[in-house]
């Protein structure tokens, strides 16, 4: 995968455009951490993990252009930077987890050892998110047998994830260890991240592919087409309730009820031991817009109301397990995740 | 609701060309039955109950046009007539249950006898399908209470079965009973019937209605937001597992699991006793472009195979009732199908 969702190049950051992809691929420089909040707000970085990634270098961004020499005042602007990131998308804890850890990382004795141990935070957070989706990957691996159809929703890929990818590190690590694998995609409504991003990074990992419509799945369920789901998340509560994007709740339904095995794969970011259920977890409500457009195309006669969550939460109960860099969880999921976490 | 999905205009059938709303309410007059047939295949025309119809009348069309005095080669070019109707659609039986009927009504001592009577026959089945919606949205409605908010799947109003609608005819009735409705429509990929022609018909019928994504079903469903789901179908077998637009089945396994009253509404036309289960009910698999496309612009890379069932199967104990003109079926169904049918 040679494309880098985001890349750190000192006095700026480089975001891949994924609201672009696939027709084009359009790297956009930002030297303004308020351009980098705004597009994680506009998805064109999207994917938990590279959203955690691109606050802390949006922040680290923001840090380097505060001008004061007064550390006092210094802090209460990094804050504020700190606040405007926190306030782009809701659902997603890699986000506040990645802020936290630029947040205890800000400390010295002067401004340009703050900014530095900043800038070093948000290196470090990449570094570990690529480490931890190869972990994952390659331990999830083990889960998908050779011969296996596997359904994923969404995008939970490399450009999602920085580095390996979870849902699609798993399917491509386990390519990787010779077996035999085909892929259904769901596109992915409102914003089709499974019809322009999945099927399009599996096409380049050389991985057989089928686009449906989110519809569709559990007529593929039925018919004893599918061996395993694979999905990625947004938050994990310390149950093992998990928020992923709407539609995933649907498939673990239906998974259950024709006894598929779901799995979701995600790093330690992802979990949010603060959290006693998925109840506790913000659902980001989006513009209607995507909902009643498609690429800019209305799909509904004017004045039509329509709701858009982007979330939804799957309960640990659906899940068969959790795959993590620290190893794959089962349930009762409270102890196991407490364990890798702590 | 003014608009008629069809007319026979004696010489000709007009169409109210259902892939072009709502943004423009195109009628087509078609003289030449083979282009009764395309408009059925192109979908056009849609919904079972009005694809009988469309079938019954281009039958008719063709039967006019038919001008050899010998009775023998008139009843073998009628035949060829049908047939090509009976290629158009697999999957709704009301298509098969009308060329039936028509093939039986084909009798006389002349031709210009039985031309009367395949035109009779025809307009005797509109009339039917008319009376049967009216009836089964009358009783249909006393399953709605006041307050109810109400999930629909694609479109099964007045444009898809001609008079009344059957799942929307069901709501229309209740609202006209002076219940307080709202209605959750799913958009319905891959063709988007739902955001098209249900949020359309519902907002003329002065109905709240709100748009959502086929994924967000199990998400409102989960938050105790839907009362009860209602949905047309396009075949019964004799054991009450249902054909109906793929996504049908996903909505009907949410709807167990939360609880959730299921209902079919359809005419008796749409049953086929001579299937015992669903299993023998052939699926159409339509043109993959529908799934990559949306309204001729491309969603997905170039080169992507997709898959596009246009219809799934609901196995018969996940649907709390069947509603018809004959009453509200309930389970087990073999014996309650076969009582009203026969």
């Amino acid at each position: 995968m040679a494309l880098e969702a985001i890349e750190w190049l000192g006095n700026r950051l480089r975001i891949l455009d994924q609201s672009k992809l696939p027709w084009e691929q359009s790297f956009i420089d930002l030297s303004d951490y308020r351009d980098v909040a705004l597009a994680i707000t506009e998805m064109k970085i999207r994917g938990a993990p590279v959203i955690g990634i691109a606050a802390a270098y949006g922040i680290a961004l923001g840090a380097q252009d505060i001008t004061t020499a007064n550390k006092e005042e210094f802090l209460v602007k990094l804050e504020q930077i700190m606040q405007t990131f926190a306030a782009t998308r809701p659902t997603a804890v890699n986000l506040f987890q990645a802020i936290n850890r630029i947040k205890e990382a800000a400390i010295g004795d002067s401004i340009p050892e703050i900014k530095r141990r900043v800038i070093d935070e948000a290196k470090q957070i990449y570094q570990e998110e690529i480490e931890a989706t190869r972990r994952l990957s390659q331990l999830g691996a083990d889960l998908i047998e050779d011969g296996f159809t596997i359904l994923t929703h969404c995008n939970a890929g490399p450009l999602a994830t920085a580095g390996y990818g979870t849902a699609l590190g798993v399917i491509k690590a386990a390519k990787e260890q010779g077996k035999r694998l085909s892929v259904i995609a769901t596109e992915t409504r409102p914003l089709l991240q499974g019809a322009s991003l999945t099927v399009w990074e599996l096409q380049q990992a050389d991985i057989s592919v089928t686009l449906i419509t989110d519809s569709m799945a559990g007529y593929f369920m039925n018919q004893g087409k599918i061996n395993c789901i694979i999905v990625g998340a947004d938050r994990i509560a310390g149950n093992g309730d998990v928020a992923n994007k709407i539609g995933t709740y649907t498939l673990a339904v239906l998974a259950k009820e024709n006894n598929i095995p779901f799995y979701v794969a995600a790093p330690i970011s992802t979990i949010d031991l603060s959290l006693s259920s998925g109840a506790k977890i913000p659902i980001e409500e989006r513009n209607p817009e995507e909902v009643t457009h498609i690429h800019g195309v209305p799909i509904a006669p004017k004045g039509i109301k329509a709701a858009n969550p982007a979330f939804d939460i799957t309960p640990y109960n659906y899940i068969s397990a959790i795959i993590t860099e620290e190893g794959i969880i089962r349930g009762p999921y409270t102890e196991g995740l407490r364990v890798i976490v702590c």
